[in-house]
């Protein structure tokens, strides 16, 4: 709870017991990059043999680490080990040309401390925008960090990158497989932009898999599709948004792209992390699956279900708990996407509200009202086109977004 | 002030005098279709010979009266005289077989009331969804609307149209030519979608020039995407937003879609009553100018600058009063039209706040702070790739719009 937010309402009851993955270890460290009496710095190292695949924002003014680590992904060699190393307090986003020599220190020095090649060393930052990153603060702690790094203290690590979170987000499981059993576990921050000049989702995740970084890119690049790229919270989009997955290998179990009982495991970890963010949406009080159906394609339905769940009208008639089907109607239309209006149907968890280009003979405004109180709120549209379907997830827009966002200044 | 709301700080002084337009005559009453004690229906009856031009939303899920209007705008002869009817309280939107019915039951007694053809008389309808229209309520107050037409009621008109707008508004000019003065004057409605499920922006011209109807969509066309259609108070778009235009030719002085004069007092006009819109936005404090320059295409300047006024983070940061460039640079980045964000400028008023992919070394943040606390914003930037450019309005995100769109129940 880094300014002093009370946890939010849509917490998970506590942070889940993590196992440990062969072939990583974690530190953590308070460097003062900006905050004062916590940890703001975490460094996981990666066993020799690892695979390391990720996805960015597609921001046209990204920060200067998610420059560097794309530049890396992908065209570094997986013999020798590799490293994340992540701040919080400062973006190091819009910091000029100081702010990839600021990476390079980084990386440079951790790769020096482990004895790795600097292109298997990746970073992320996450705070304040366009102040230049005090790297010397962090660089100073790396020898702490190496010593005290240890398999067991991904909690402290989940701790360390959060800015304004109002708690820290992990979330693991075990696939079975004939050869063995494989683990993965991850750890992720973000509310999408929670408080002055804060940004940045950012999402960690490490398995003892053994898979090739090519198989290991194609998979976390399509699930991100349907689980991180699938939230929204204010639908605004950081410049820092980075998700990063390390394979070790440690288990000796060998996995492919295609293997199902892996990509369910890792598309339901990725799915659990993903609704913790949307949970710590800033002033969230309600969590909304917004589901659409019979698009004429997936991509049309996923451009209807964003319009709804980024709609501030659609968003605050949640907030008031108002069943206000005529808002969704509006949001539906104005989406771009194909929609007949005398074909559309709009339910409300089980509730038909409307149908056949008009309110449902069979709904009345009472159901409806009291459907709203839940804190879980599914909004389902049929649009009888085609086949075509997505689903997102969102909070609702209430004062303690404004408060969060324009009380308090930076 | 519909519902009690406080008139907007951002409102004009008052509502201006507007001149009677040959050839076009006013009438309003209370039918009661929702609101009681005010008028809630307004008549404009045309003279023979008025050409009607007009731009409706792209919502998928129009509501039935734009669907009608937009059937026979351009599609009927000027010969015979025309009329315009509207009433506030009910959308008559997404209300199936019925809401075609109800307009055809207006608009056929209008024509027989006023002896026009029915595919000259033209309707509006706005405020609720998905409530039938009780249409015989607005057809019963057509004789008292007829027996009390006049040229001078424009102003009760623009009362009549308001749902939960805070104040009227309306604008007008007069264009000198050497064949005589051509008059124009128009009044407009609409705040966003201010109040639970009410909706739309409405928007009616009235002119006495001599124009063909081609020339009048023409110009009402192109000038709609710099005016109105570069607008926004939440990013949500009506399910009923019109504009009609009407040109009597009662003045006798005949004008093209080429005539400079015409096109400049129509523009300045046009954007008046915009601007009045906005500064009607649900809960504004501040009245925000985003200029975009240097863009690859004027289209990719609108894409920048519509980022800009719609980020949510944007809006609350000018609400607050923060000089918050940071998420300026976040906007821009996730628009998804070009930008380079090392070629980046960004001004607040005439301070530079950021340049050459960092924050100015000539600012200071008491500048920008100081900036910020006027009612009214002007947000620069140039991106230095090609010769776009687009300017658009908006207002911030205040506690206020939460109130009105959460804390009420519809």
């Amino acid at each position: 709870m880094a300014v002093g937010e009370k946890r939010s309402p849509l917490a998970p009851k506590a942070f889940p017991k993590l196992p440990a993955i062969g072939g990583v270890r974690f530190a953590s460290s308070a460097a003062e990059v900006k905050y004062k009496g916590r940890d703001d710095v975490m460094l996981a190292e990666l066993a020799a043999g690892t695979a390391v695949a990720g996805v960015f924002t597609r921001s046209s003014t990204r920060a200067a680490p998610v420059l560097d680590c794309q530049r890396k992904i992908g065209n570094t060699s997986h013999e020798s080990g590799a490293a994340i190393l992540v701040n919080s307090g400062n973006a190091n986003a819009f910091t000029g040309q100081s702010g990839g020599e600021a990476v390079k220190a980084i990386t440079s020095a951790v790769a020096s401390e482990l004895s790795i090649p600097e292109d298997r060393v990746f970073s992320s930052s996450t705070g304040v925008i366009g102040e230049p990153l005090p790297h010397e603060r962090i660089t100073a702690q790396l020898p702490t960090l190496v010593t005290s790094l240890h398999a067991d203290k991904i909690a402290d690590a989940a701790q360390a990158i959060m800015t304004t979170d109002t708690y820290p987000k992990g979330a693991h499981c075990n696939v079975q497989t004939p050869e063995g059993t494989v683990s993965i576990a991850g750890i992720a921050k973000g509310s999408g932009m929670i408080a002055p000049d804060m940004a940045t989702m950012l999402v960690y995740l490490f398995t003892d898999a053994k898979i090739t970084q090519q198989d290991l890119q194609a998979l976390v690049s399509e699930l991100n599709e349907t689980t991180f790229n699938a939230i929204t919270v204010d639908s605004d989009t950081s410049t820092s948004d980075t998700l990063l997955i390390a394979a070790t290998g440690a288990s000796g179990v060998e996995i492919t792209a295609r293997h199902g009982g892996f990509r369910d495991g890792l598309n339901k970890l990725m799915l659990d992390l993903a609704h913790q963010v949307v949970r710590d949406g800033e002033g969230a009080s309600k969590f909304v699956e917004v589901r659409v159906t019979g698009a004429l394609s997936d991509q049309d339905a996923k451009t209807h279900a964003m319009a709804i769940a980024n709609s501030p009208l659609v968003k605050t008639a949640i907030a008031g708990e108002d069943p206000n089907w005529g808002r969704i109607v509006m949001a539906i239309g104005k989406s771009g996407a194909a929609a007949e209006r005398d074909l559309l149907t709009i339910k409300f968890g089980d509730i038909t509200v409307a149908e056949n280009g008009w309110v449902s003979p069979d709904y009345n405004e009472e159901q409806g009202a009291g459907y709203m109180l839940n804190q879980e709120v599914v909004i389902s549209v049929d649009l009888a086109l085609g086949s075509g379907q997505a689903t997102v997830w969102t909070c609702d827009l209430t004062h303690g977004y404004i408060s969060i966002n324009a009380d308090y200044r930076s």
